[in-house]
């Protein structure tokens, strides 16, 4: 399954390109949002605060899909499910992320209004079930 | 319903920025493209032919989800119902988006490996219902 990430468009997911990642609510309704993430080599992940809507939703429902796009043209859309939920590490994970996308740190940083005390972050880890790409 | 769209971010709906479309596969699953659109004050609207993927997914349930993003902190998510999906004038409209995205006309233009003839375009109008901005 690691492999189930084609050459052609592995760079998407190494770049800080922003992707559009997609839950679903409790009424089945898409909820779309514009997140940083990483790619591991086995899960694509990415990092958000308990009790947001994506953290219940995806504690309800496993399954999300994100979009990448680099040019209108050239893009690839990774469908997968959560495997991982957790706390653990996810306070380096959003540090690691923030370097990627703004070249400085997270807290007292990039956000400077937030404390790692006033928020549980959570990391997500999806494994990729199937891909498609463009371009 | 027609103010649903906040003006400080109804510039979005205008520009020719490309927008990530999520409908929701039978098993649940959400699938993500990147489509041309345009907003008639009323509908969000898109287009696409027969029998492809997205097609089949609205004809089976009506929720879909659009993000369009112009920088990574502005962005407009609108959820919405397909309310129309028809084929009269699905060509005139996608001719009127490749003029917006592209700047000239579609087939024999933009597109020159397709004619009318050989595919079946459908427009889709998806009334919205829920929207949140960032930015």
């Amino acid at each position: 399954m690691a492999t189930i990430i084609p050459d052609s468009h592995k760079d998407l997911l190494e770049k800080p390109i922003y992707a559009t990642v997609t839950t679903v609510m409790p009424d089945g309704q898409p909820q779309s949002t514009v997140v940083w993430f990483d790619y591991d080599g086995e899960f694509v992940r990415f990092n958000s605060a308990r009790g947001r809507q994506k953290d219940k939703n995806l504690a309800a429902n496993p399954r999300v899909t994100f979009m990448i796009m680099e040019a209108p043209f050239r893009w690839i859309e990774v469908r997968g499910m959560v495997e991982v939920i957790t706390e653990e590490g996810a306070v380096d994970h959003i540090e690691s992320l923030s370097r990627k996308y703004t070249g400085q740190g997270y807290y007292g940083a990039f956000n400077s209004r937030t404390t790692p005390e006033q928020e549980t972050r959570v990391m997500y880890k999806i494994r990729p079930t199937k891909v498609t790409t463009t371009g």
